[in-house]
């Protein structure tokens, strides 16, 4: 196997900067870890064994020299919704799912990488993708204000649990509450206001933001000590004793069952997983010029996915805060995710101890102050004042998500930013043309009245590709040019803007052409661009077309004036 | 209500043709009433019910002036396919079901026609349509082997049935086999042979066509007198005794229940019904010059299916092979449905003891004579021919319904034609451009190496719409021909051929400016059309841009060169 071009290029100075980004990533992924696997219905422990391997295979696998590969809430949240209906959260045969899940988008994405279809995620318009992700934040919130306030509410989507959640919420647990919500006033106020005082403390700016991030940590490890000096673990809900010591290595245990149920599933996680990676690599690669391969991601993503599975953990993807974290704390090359991979070692071997008192309620705040940060409401405005209906696809994705799951949410956005897509090449703009005065130019007669025009011949110019979406506007609208010229003996079409035609509109050019020969009215085709007509000469249009096809309009125009006379 | 154009205009002398028209329609209609609707898992009797008032109902609100509604093949089979799952096939249950199924579409229709949403259609292409009719034929073949030759095989799939059906064939009922095959052989020599034969008999060409139209009524009409003649009866599966008289007026029994279970199935139901009939009407509307009106369809076939459920029955359409007879039996308007539906009414009050000893083989044979025509092998050669990938779409559909069923079939055809759309449009032609030496035209230096280039200027043209399915990749690629140009200063994208313009494309255009800046190069538009400017100017890039928005590439490349210099 080829070594990665970082490691082979690697430079000795930039050891101390991926060391210091692996200590602060490491900080953060310790809370998110346990956090996420709780979000995910998991044991806490399996968030750390989910942040080890997976790292490394990503490091060896992938393309981008920042993202930091983990447990992250939004795949934490899909892999509890696919296995809520086939198993009781936490149980063996819960935790067996998980790891199935880990394993089946670990195959996919790796065998996407390996086939080059990185180009998949292109069905994702960027309004689906912000609205998907603010969705399935809200989705969070409301699920994790159970454990933040000790309340038991059921429900399968977010209205129902609402629903469910709402008379409940004066019956919260009050010392859960109080510790919950006052978890969640320091990330908040750590997040908000900590970097602004310790830069007024004198820090300078860099380092106070990167202090700021390891808020979550000093949380956590208060809660727990708290917790456990006031002798109060018998009346909250705590993380419990955590295994100490490393992942043992596990063989997935496939069964067929689990393959009917969880490939649909693996499948949306595998996309969503791809789609939110790869945004965030790119975001940071365009930042200093580097570049994203999409299918060596795809191919990352499935290692780390793997290796996810073979820890007994859960799916694994690029995390927006962490990658932000690691980039902020300037490492220069994914030595960063090894070194904290070990780190996350160290952690397994001789610290786990550290948080057997922590309140669950905590990491629940630690999960709403990560996940209220994913809610774009920003995104919605620019898309919905880009255009209403992106607005649409942007509000129906997040509404879809919360009335009907993650999964029914994110393939709704599919389709319908693909059925936008054909809604707004179905009303193309038809201009009817006439030449400039003494010149080879043709223009529309609508803006350009000077222009002249031979009644015996109609030029219309189609300002879109033809395909099944518009193909019968088209042909209805052309009739109605063609009837409005009573005169007309040619109906010649300028194809200069479409680059693409496919069966069903070569379909409408043969009725056109039939239709139009019935009337006595040739049809001829002008500017016809090659890959277009290399598509027709591969149909039957061309053997019975009534008329020709013509370089320039304006050649059509000279012959047919000159045969007429 | 304003009555419809056809009766406020009707001649006097269009009344014979009318006549004759409805008398064949009617003969045809009485067998493949009772076929289709034993293949949607139904008493017979109630494809003559669902024969009548859907007539007159589309004769009232439709558009097309030859289209022949009642029970079709493809829906009764997308019936029987919605219903098995929830009831068994002829049970007072699956009866109310299918009524329900005919009153969810028949409101569906209904409502798309008032909200004007005809375009809805224009979610499938041809080759998508011609697959999904292929593949549901050839899954109606595989089912009517077992009537046909009286085994009992079941599946879900076509497949499977498959599977169930081979070792079985041995085991057919000789006499049903008999009977099912001789009536099979007969209306196949009935269609390719006997118009043949009656014109050398001295017969005009359309008469012996209309004549061979009758096979399906003779063969029945034969077969159900030989058995009674015989006194097979009791050694045969026959049709059985049917309630003589009118359906009486029913009013469906709306279960939340039934919503839940049949909206999906209805909705696609909906949408075949709709496609299907828009095809055929507009094919025979072409013949004539007149036109169709997408919206009254809907509100027609809506109307129809909703007069079909009060009725008792299920959901019903346009069919092909009647709506053939009708026109080339000189049907004008749709008084001829009318008057069939007439002596439809007929048929019930006094003819309905003709069929009590009719073999269900014979009626298998019906239906299978009728699919085998479905079955467009053609279709798929020529989507094939145009290009390779519409053959892909044709036969994933046709295999997605026989592997997977109707609804998943036909779903699956519209995610891949559209998906296929997507990826068509997201590897767009990029044309690097110079100035022809002289004038004020741009074209290709690839193709016309005699063009001047400014090396600070790079110049591309876009020929395809920006969108998400290619904003990255159009990204990618500009800044790779950029790098290409180490002295470029400037580049201009020409927009000519861009007709839309998405969020995410505007998004990839403000990344690309911000990537170019960094590099000290501007980006600069030129050519952009009216409706993409609107789009840019509601984004916030035109507040960002580092270059200029240019009317012309002319314009661009003159003001740009004098700045420099």
């Amino acid at each position: 196997m080829k070594l990665p071009g970082w490691l082979t290029g690697y430079r000795r100075e930039w050891l101390p900067n991926d060391l210091i980004a692996a200590l602060v990533v490491t900080m953060l992924l310790v809370p998110q870890g346990l956090a996420y696997a709780t979000l995910a219905g998991l044991p806490a422990h399996l968030g750390l064994y989910a942040s080890i391997l997976p790292v490394i295979a990503y490091a060896i696998f992938g393309s981008s020299m920042v993202l930091a590969v983990g447990p992250v809430a939004i795949t934490a949240l899909m892999t509890a919704s696919a296995l809520t209906p086939l198993a009781a959260p936490g149980s063996p045969e819960y935790i067996a799912g998980a790891i199935v899940l880990a394993l089946l988008s670990g195959l996919m994405l790796f065998v996407f990488g390996l086939l080059r279809l990185g180009q998949l995620a292109r069905l994702l318009s960027h309004p689906v993708i912000s609205g998907f992700i603010s969705g399935a934040a809200i989705l969070i919130l409301i699920g994790q204000l159970r454990p933040l306030l000790g309340i038991h509410a059921t429900g399968n989507t977010a209205l129902e649990l609402l629903w469910n959640l709402v008379p409940q919420l004066l019956e919260a647990e009050p010392l859960t509450a109080a510790i919950g919500l006052s978890a969640l006033i320091l990330l908040g106020l750590a997040r908000r206001r900590l970097p602004q005082l310790l830069v007024r403390l004198g820090l300078a700016g860099t380092s106070a933001t990167l202090l700021g991030r390891l808020a979550p940590m000093v949380v956590v490890l208060l809660a727990a000590a708290w917790v456990a000096l006031a002798g109060l673990e018998a009346r909250l809900d705590v993380v419990g004793a955590l295994p100490a010591g490393l992942p043992q290595l596990v063989l997935p245990d496939l069964e067929w069952q689990w393959l009917g149920a969880l490939w649909l599933p693996a499948l949306i996680i595998s996309l969503v997983t791809f789609v939110e990676s790869v945004a965030i690599a790119q975001a940071f690669a365009r930042k200093d010029g580097g570049r994203i391969d999409p299918d060596a991601e795809l191919r990352g993503l499935g290692a780390a996915n793997l290796a996810s599975a073979f820890s007994g953990a859960f799916p694994v993807t690029g995390g927006f805060s962490r990658t932000v974290v690691n980039a902020e704390a300037g490492a220069r090359s994914p030595l960063a995710g090894i070194l904290a991979a070990l780190l996350m070692v160290v952690v397994l071997l001789f610290a786990t101890g550290l948080f057997r008192t922590l309140p669950n309620a905590v990491l629940a705040a630690v999960i709403m102050a990560a996940a209220v940060n994913l809610v774009d409401l920003k995104g919605l405005r620019h898309a919905w004042r880009f255009d209403p209906l992106e607005g649409v696809a942007f509000a129906g994705t997040a509404l879809g998500v919360l009335v009907a799951g993650v999964e029914t949410g994110v393939m709704f956005g599919v389709v319908f930013s693909l059925a936008l897509l054909v809604w707004r090449a179905s009303h193309p703009h038809l201009a009817v043309m006439g030449r400039v005065p003494g010149s080879e130019h043709f223009r529309n007669v609508l803006r350009h009245p000077e222009v002249e025009v031979d009644p015996a011949q109609v030029i219309v110019r189609v300002d879109e590709n033809l395909f099944f979406g518009n193909a019968e506007e088209i042909e209805t609208r052309l009739c109605a040019i063609v009837e409005s010229h009573p005169e007309a003996r040619h109906l010649i079409l300028v194809m200069s803007s479409v680059s693409q035609v496919d069966a069903t509109a070569a379909d409408m050019l043969e009725y056109l052409n039939a239709t139009l020969a019935q009337r006595d009215i040739r049809l001829h085709l002008a500017e016809v661009k090659g890959p277009v007509m290399d598509r027709l000469q591969a149909g039957t249009l061309l053997g019975h077309i009534s008329g020709e096809v013509f370089l320039s309009t304006h050649e059509a125009v000279a012959r047919l004036g000159s045969t007429e006379t």
